[in-house]
């Protein structure tokens, strides 16, 4: 039983959600439905205002040992933040303000429910940049770091993780707690921060974080470059590393797919020739430095195959060739059992495509792909008909043990959550697992944060 | 009692040493005599040359219950790698193998005992770039990254830990396991990885790792830049940091202390005006973007005080400036008690600086300050007479005070080590030190690697 009359005591009765018809939204994320679960029957939302409401919660949490749910915006795409047994979800939604742009230290101060959308524009607002773009812009900040969100941009500046320079967290047992601050370097004991980045919610729940700005590039340029093959896009990737010029972003898109995203949108891709396109997004201090990479990039490519190299300079073209991009999923759910996030050494790509295509062989369908080609790490894309036809399960393992042949992992940015549990022991050293059990009972002796996610 | 005879068998004869006069090098490491502690009297010191024969080491030490001190090059500042209870030294020199340069993935992989001096040269051969330049270039690998060293080169491209894709650590039980690889995404459970980086030994050793490398930049150039008193120099640094460039370094010398540094080495310090020095490292993609930055630089510094800028483009002019900054400690060493590692917000860096002031004032002394000024960390330099006249450590509480007062921390980049256990009452929370030894207890329960040092 949960104790809701103590719920309601510790955020007022408005804030606490007991009718199941009322809280639909809270009980799933984005998952695929062929591959999300089933959420618990007896579930109460609560929303806390503030981490002394949160501490609260998870002190009569631990008294009862009732499960809690910390929950960001839910666009997750492993179940991470669904309820599956009965318990609490947590919704950080109050959490929304931008607290501090401090241009002095290049650093903001959000609170965990700030979206990225808030977030990026507060900080464009002051004339800075938040580098990392993982995708959909309704996710929250909080969410982004427990799940060390990565995204298009990170080939040159990384993913999430080394934008955190500090946290304020309640702990599974009550405590509040602050780690690191507007800090570039600290040595300070064991990096429990660098522990909660991806930490999926197990190990606490961020209220509040403090991440790195940088100054705004004055210049961007994206390029769609096109290629009569996938081989001749993918190995020209390497070649663009090598180069000189670290472009902020490298995306493999299959023409196909683009064009589907494109239709679904009412858009227009631009280019038409080609089976296989990378996408560049060029950023400097000004336009003439910009204009100079796009040259060096626009030879690289050429001297590798490419058949044609579009440069979009005006924001709202660029805008445009983002979004097409960014909304592949969206066009893509209601067709696929599901996607995966396997990621591979960078220069793998290409056997790890071949190993897709064997796959789609073997199996008589279609993988569609779209890739961070610069990090090595894809969304390859299942049809629903291979869960009509029973081998859904059987095409993903393949596809998870193909990347870890290769050195590769079998999440690279969504995360482990409640769904890839079951893959772990692909490549999983159990003293590893071992140890990051110990660690949990460290942090959560009851074991009631956001039970039966990340690790077994 | 140490079972030499086991350790014997394990590694060879030839790579044990027991004699004490033949062991002097292992038993201390660069922390200034002033601070350092006292080696244990009963040390055996061996030099495994695979991670099959550090696990063996472990197992032996396990039973034994006999403390176990990895050891790299003894480069640190905080008695870290010091064996202060009678027990076994693993000296890592054997592990000084670069095993692949991959210019496709555009990664090291380097055995532990590997000198940042070997690194940055297999790299450079390879015309690519590890960018963190972390002080002394005989650092060892394994201990860079256990110590998650920063050094200069941190302004842009941050520090050791951001470079770290993939390890091969023993864990203090036994067992060698693998953490990451050559991945630029992963986020598959709890990030033991990140865990390892800045655990100063107590977690395990590690005996490889693979770490990300970065084009060559084809143009550098670094500035000097004078100010007629400090505080146009620290009030200059984020307009620099607003103004779109990013150098890769931007350090902050006291005249009288750099010029000292130069005389001591023979050199000359090429910058006659003004009594305080910004240095700025500037890297692009070809010597126009270089230029184009070193004007903006220019005008930037100019703007804000600067009574003159000198700009070094040739390479040993660079690598001279350089090189008097580096061996600033070295000059310093004979002359002072100690040095601090404080890291405040990069903003507050002024008001460190006039805290710093206050202190001296008050305890009627000197205290000379270098600071990788781009990252808010500073080593403020204690003089010798503060030990003579029994001040010394109420100086240090009361720098680290102001320090934590700022939003600070007492280690940006050297770490607790063993002698700074003591200060982490000024800006612990209790909780987390309680989590920290819960985790060391995971990972070690016999609490026999590296004890006594990093967490209390």
């Amino acid at each position: 039983m949960i104790d809701v009359a103590g719920l309601k005591k510790i955020v007022g009765e408005d804030w606490v959600i007991t009718e199941r018809d009322q809280m639909q939204t809270y009980l799933y994320d984005e998952t695929t439905p062929d591959q999300r679960l089933k959420p618990a029957e007896h579930v109460v939302v609560v929303k806390p205002g503030t981490a002394q409401e949160i501490s609260q919660i998870m002190k009569l949490a631990n008294r009862d040992k009732t499960p809690v749910y910390p929950r960001g915006a839910g666009t997750g795409l492993v179940c991470g933040a669904m309820p599956t047994r009965d318990g609490i979800v947590v919704s950080m939604e109050r959490f929304d303000k931008v607290e501090e742009v401090d241009t002095e230290n290049l650093m903001v101060v959000a609170q965990a429910g700030v979206t990225l959308a808030q977030l990026l524009k507060a900080v464009g607002d002051a004339n800075l940049l938040f580098p990392p773009h993982p995708g959909d812009e309704g996710a929250q900040v909080g969410g982004m770091i427990a799940a060390n969100a990565g995204g298009s941009r990170a080939v040159k500046y990384g993913v999430v993780r080394q934008y955190v320079k500090g946290l304020e967290v309640v702990l599974p047992t009550g405590e509040i707690t602050t780690m690191g601050g507007k800090l570039l370097k600290n040595n300070t004991g064991l990096d429990l921060m660098h522990l909660m980045i991806d930490s999926e919610g197990i190990l606490g729940i961020i209220t509040k974080a403090t991440m790195r700005l940088y100054p705004r590039f004055a210049g961007t340029a994206t390029l769609v470059v096109s290629f009569e093959d996938r081989q001749k896009a993918i190995n020209t990737v390497p070649k663009i590393l090598q180069s000189g010029v670290i472009p902020m972003a490298i995306e493999y898109v299959d023409h196909e797919v683009i064009v589907f995203s494109a239709e679904n949108l009412g858009m227009k891709w631009p280019a038409e020739k080609g089976r296989a396109h990378l996408l560049l997004i060029l950023a400097g201090a000004n336009e003439d430095d910009v204009y100079a990479q796009a040259e060096t990039m626009s030879q690289v490519c050429q001297a590798n195959g490419a058949i044609d190299v579009l440069i979009a300079e005006r924001q709202q073209e660029q805008a445009d060739i983002l979004k097409m991009r960014s909304e592949i999923y969206s066009a893509m759910k209601p067709k696929i059992a599901g996607d995966s996030d396997i990621t591979v050494p960078p220069a793998s790509l290409g056997k790890m495509l071949d190993a897709l295509d064997e796959i789609a062989k073997k199996y008589n369908t279609k993988i569609a792909t779209i890739a961070h080609a610069g990090d090595g790490n894809f969304h390859p894309y299942m049809l629903k008909e291979l869960v009509e036809r029973g081998v859904a399960e059987d095409v993903k393992k393949e596809i998870y043990k193909a990347a870890v042949q290769l050195g590769g992992v079998i999440t690279g940015e969504h995360g482990v959550g409640k769904i890839r549990l079951k893959y772990l022991e692909l490549l999983m050293d159990p003293k590893q697992e071992e140890i990051m059990r110990g660690i949990k009972k460290v942090f959560d002796p009851n074991g009631i944060l956001n039970p039966g996610t990340a690790i077994r």
